[in-house]
């Protein structure tokens, strides 16, 4: 399917990143219809213009409307509203995600789908420490990835699709990888630095310690403000990969702390140039 | 003493902090000279309006002119220094350094400093990944605290002088701690966050990531770029308060990931609540 200006886009889920990306796509000129649970969520959205339409109620003659749906729901609601309502989308439509890891959702989602409905898996690297609608903001796609994560179910086309909608979004980047590296990498880049934030903020009743405080540990647990209910069903959905990308910081902390207890100031002082060497990669992009 | 307008100030050693030190107080109006080992640091300084006056060779004759002298140098060389030209200084002086570490340092050179001479430690808590008076920039104390570590061998004087050289410098905060609580504070504060963004930098070979590396990743490693020779120094100087807060991390973190290994969704929500509502302290301020 090519993204051309009447085709009809569906949110499911208006949240913080359902609602950017009702916000991006009804500013492009398409239209944008929403189904959520909460009334005034839609409300909301339809009085600042996010979208067009909304229910708070899937019937086949709304959902059966668009052409283009996007799922911006907790996976495992995401899975069940898949098995209860495929047969309200239309055929020949494309069903796209949000979810923050991919193998589980999308092997699963393509496993029960009917054949007449491609879907195929996607991660906006983007957020916000705030949640809801009334939070959306379309520029926090501006500096952000955009992860395309295809199977050998999806067709030529199905990818472009994808593809072009994160280009329209305003990704900075829009890339392809399995839903496998991408997990890994997410376990990684994400999941971990998430769990070394809510450590690190859990070390100390640290009302006191606001006053001293410079930028390197607001920096560190800046990510420590999470909501535990999406982020333990992503840790769960991860487990595997996530331990194993815990045990490996361990093993370096732990080698990092070993150095300094018997004063091997040659190792600390490698580590270090190692650590410096690496982060450089990063400036420069 | 206070801080009149014939007050004159030596920095010794001119890097980034001492460079900009010297800046901020040639701004506002005050004679400052330098003490360095490299001649093109003081050329540099002198020609960009930072300071009046420099030289490599510490001097009777030069150092005797100073009302306050700023000692911007590593720990060890900080003490050698005093231990060498201490008789050098006037009588009445005031001594103040920046280093990260108090306890070993302020204690060591108030023994064996004569006891014409005041030394009071203090610790701006404020830097950039970037080295040399060529990067002094003085609004990096805009937004930084300045801590004053007096000991009972200090003078109401003393302490008065070295805080409002704090507010002159534009501190947004100074404040008052005893050098043990300070190297607490910091051990939690900066040096375990700086071992775990090490850690964390040093876990893979990383360069393949940076394509789809999010603003977690890149927060947490910032502090990664990290001078291995001076942290060293202040990681040693520290130890036993570093490896203390290191292993208190460690317990934290194990938690976090013995709960996701059993699948303990309670305890992870538990963690990931006390986290969120510990990091909204640190939003207010």
């Amino acid at each position: 399917m090519k993204i051309i200006k009447d085709i009809k886009f569906l949110i499911v889920g208006l949240g913080l990143i359902g609602g950017s990306y009702a916000e991006a796509l009804t500013d492009l000129g398409y239209e944008v219809g929403a189904i959520t649970r909460s009334q005034s969520s839609i409300d909301y959205a339809i009085k600042k213009g996010l979208i067009a339409s909304g229910t708070t109620e899937v019937t086949k003659e709304y959902v059966s409307r668009f052409d283009v749906i996007i799922f911006a729901l907790y996976p495992k609601v995401f899975i069940e509203w898949i098995e209860k309502y495929q047969g309200y989308i239309k055929d020949g439509a494309v069903l796209t995600d949000v979810t923050g890891v991919k193998s589980p959702v999308v092997y699963r989602v393509q496993e029960i789908l009917r054949p007449e409905i491609e879907f195929i898996g996607a991660h906006p690297m983007a957020g916000k420490e705030v949640y809801g609608v009334q939070n959306a903001d379309k520029t926090i796609f501006r500096n952000a990835n955009y992860i395309v994560t295809p199977t050998e179910k999806n067709t030529p086309e199905g990818i472009r699709c994808c593809r072009e909608l994160g280009k329209i979004l305003g990704f900075k980047t829009v890339c392809e990888l399995s839903p496998e590296k991408h997990d890994e990498m997410i376990g990684f880049l994400s999941q971990l630095t998430h769990c070394i934030a809510v450590s690190l903020m859990t070390c100390k009743e640290s009302k006191e310690l606001v006053n001293y405080t410079g930028d390197s540990f607001r920096d560190l647990t800046r990510i420590a403000k999470i909501n535990e209910t999406m982020w333990t069903e992503l840790f769960l959905l991860n487990k595997e990969e996530l331990l194993s990308q815990m045990d490996l910081f361990s093993k370096k902390f732990t080698e990092l702390r070993d150095a300094i207890e018997v004063e091997d100031t040659e190792k600390m002082k490698e580590i270090m140039k190692t650590s410096t060497t690496r982060r450089e990669y990063f400036d420069k992009k």
